[in-house]
């Protein structure tokens, strides 16, 4: 039994960047089977049950390339990136348990869905409880494990996690699970585990993701243990050579550099809330994207951010760039829509299958309130044409009004329907006092942390 | 017959900015009687109605310093102000209705309080039409006629009707109206045209307000007519000479300046989101703060913005400070939340009624919900205390539940209960079709438009 699911409206984010003012978008199982006006629709498919979405528009769900699970929220502020690695973050690392992680992950996979984020890359902890979440909660999931490889990061997860959820859970959930290949940092890893990270992306035909680039202080310690920037040591240590990287924040990037990632097909991702907030620069969006390179967008987590509505992060990103390049014409409302869809789903491999509203791809989208003082007045065509403007800088997460994810309805009416919200709200805050507890504790033992990089290898 | 509110905490934004667990507020008419812990007010006020807000927190309703009404969201975007003033915007103001502005006032007040904002300080056209709009929508509204009085910009507001305004509607709406003198820029007027409006808001004793120094194109221009920079001319030329004066903007301040506004008492408004929209520049907001410059918060107009959303600007003025000064401890949450309350409050002369949650003081105020993944952890006091931090990077204008203004509820369970939403929605798109088309017509017969500046007077 196919859908056809009718609104005012449907943003394709296809080559052409098609807009359908009354648009239909019929939907078979899991897969879309096609796209166009209403009228052509309702008469090519006289059998299908129609949904009719008066007041809404449709759109791929979004694609949040970067995010991490998380408890911290609102508790871990006002320090640059580093120092907050070791005040903040890293001793949490060390006493997570898997319960907890997991507990995290319902809470952040229900926030993303109820915000119209359909695929979330969740570099995480413990993540077979991540892919249980997502199996529950019903997002699409590429999970990158949180992983130190070199005896001074020995609390993170380990390259043996990694293998192991590649081998059970890569493809799980009618393939709305992949499994990519992890590093907290490269700085995280001694030349063993680096080797081991590049081998299992190429052994298992996977991807590789890590952090880089994020603050200025990295380039001299990049020099320092490599004897060049960034982007070249990634590349001369194998980290190009699998079958896709994707690299979150790659705020501080040379012209070389720019070019070395157009060259061998890296994938950034721009997180430009968590770059304002912990102070690490403007990424050069503008100019990675004239080179070629893809660029996704991300929120990072909820503790840098602190929420996860890619809606939001669109509106950063398109503010940042006007700011940074003094244009006000700078990162046109289109781009950032396609950075935070088709981009991402490039970038992660997937764009057969997710990022833009097509005949055979899988049926993720979102419907939008349209029927708001904040998309007043409302233009799907003509001289006035604001759709790609409002979406981007009217919109919030908090005006999706139907989440479909693989074909199966998660957000009804705002309302998260796939899990009892309650319910996951009051198992994360549950966990909470344990985790910070034992964090304190641990701190309270080591008032001597180590160094911002930790040890050489 | 008294209510006392009951919530999981109250944030007072007091001089101690005290948060109170547990916490409740008393209102009785529409003044706040008494704000404690609700153990505490449930026992002195045995005979209060209690309205109960469990999974809320209790706040001062927002005050939106600078804005305008409008109806042009996002279709007048990708250029720098002035340019975009020539082709998008005073076109628009030569056509207008009334019937047109009053439209927009409706659908842009609905949207406010919708998202907390208690009190509007518009900068709007044919503002008998906003006086009836506030009224019937229920928020707080301070007027600034745009006003031109010059003979090159004749198709703006007049002095007289400034004048007409305060002499009917100053004081409406048992005290919600207050009306202020305007001027769209210092440019706008002539010799005659400033002196009356500087005596206009002596003679009435209200204030003056608006917009400066927003992009570096000014400074020159100030230069050349007045001899001096921008503040400078502004005192010499008596515009401080006044009750009280706001500026909406104040980009492009050097420090002899950012003294003078501070000796001489002028509040300043910062618009982060159209700042970086338009790619105008970055307010100095931590020199001004320093100085001891009140500094409020506005949204700008939905055409600037394009949505009318607190939460949301005092996110990205958090994040814009700590992205300029390059320290993510700059511009400390509770500064911005003071921003966007009582600072507001005081610039307006209004803070013996508003900005804070104290007794005595108007019942202006809002419930957040806090039962939601964004407010997740809820720590409303002890070591990981994060209400601060949340409420200005989590929270969004959607997740306002409650909104009381003067002790009215106008919003309850998220929906406008004042008025009729769709209709006011209805009303506002039924307006832009003859609005846009006459200014088309205007534009087509005027393709040699003035400079950027248009004359000197």
């Amino acid at each position: 039994m196919s859908t056809l699911l009718t609104a005012d409206a449907v943003v394709t984010v296809d080559a052409a960047r098609t807009v359908i003012p009354d648009g239909a978008v019929l939907v078979d199982g899991d897969r879309i089977v096609a796209v166009g006006s209403t009228g052509r629709l309702t008469a090519t498919y006289p059998g299908a049950e129609v949904t009719a979405l008066p007041g809404r528009l449709l759109m791929p769900g979004l694609i949040n390339a970067h995010s991490h699970s998380g408890l911290l929220r609102g508790t871990a502020e006002s320090l640059p990136v580093w120092e907050w690695l070791r005040v903040h973050i890293d001793p949490m690392h060390r006493v997570v348990s898997a319960a907890e992680a997991e507990a995290a992950s319902w809470l952040c996979y229900a926030e993303s869905v109820l915000a119209g984020t359909t695929t979330v890359v969740d570099m995480w902890r413990h993540m077979h409880g991540s892919v249980v979440a997502a199996t529950g909660v019903g997002n699409r999931l590429v999970t990158v494990n949180y992983t130190g490889a070199h005896p001074d990061f020995d609390y993170f997860d380990t390259l043996d996690d990694n293998e192991q959820l590649l081998q059970r859970s890569h493809g799980a959930a009618n393939g709305r699970v992949s499994v990519w290949v992890g590093l907290e940092h490269v700085f995280y890893a001694d030349a063993a585990g680096r080797r081991r990270a590049i081998d299992m992306a190429r052994d298992y035909d996977t991807g590789f993701y890590t952090h880089c680039s994020e603050s200025e202080i990295e380039i001299g310690e990049f020099d320092r243990r490599f004897g060049s920037r960034p982007m070249t040591a990634l590349d001369r240590l194998g980290f190009f050579d699998v079958p896709r990287t994707m690299l979150a924040h790659a705020v501080w990037l040379d012209d070389s550099e720019i070019a070395l990632l157009a060259q061998r097909g890296v994938a950034v991702v721009h997180n430009p809330v968590s770059n304002m907030k912990l102070a690490s620069g403007v990424a050069p969006i503008e100019r990675l994207l004239a080179a070629g390179v893809l660029v996704g967008l991300g929120t990072d987590g909820e503790k840098e951010n602190n929420n996860l509505d890619m809606f939001e992060e669109m509106k950063t990103a398109s503010l940042l760039a006007k700011l940074s390049c003094g244009d006000a014409a700078a990162l046109d409302s289109w781009k950032v829509i396609e950075m935070a869809t088709i981009n991402g789903a490039r970038g992660l491999g997937l764009d057969a299958d997710i990022g833009s509203l097509e005949p055979g791809k899988k049926a993720d989208l979102i419907a939008i309130r349209t029927d708001t003082p904040r998309m007043t007045p409302f233009f799907p065509e003509g001289p006035y044409f604001n759709l790609q403007h409002n979406l981007v800088h009217a919109v919030r997460g908090s005006d999706v009004d139907l989440t479909m994810i693989d074909g199966r309805v998660v957000v009804r009416d705002g309302q998260l329907i796939s899990q009892d919200l309650p319910d996951i709200i009051a198992r994360a805050r549950a966990s909470v006092p344990g985790l910070f507890k034992r964090r304190s504790d641990w701190l309270a033992g080591h008032d001597d942390l180590e160094g911002v990089f930790g040890a050489h290898d």
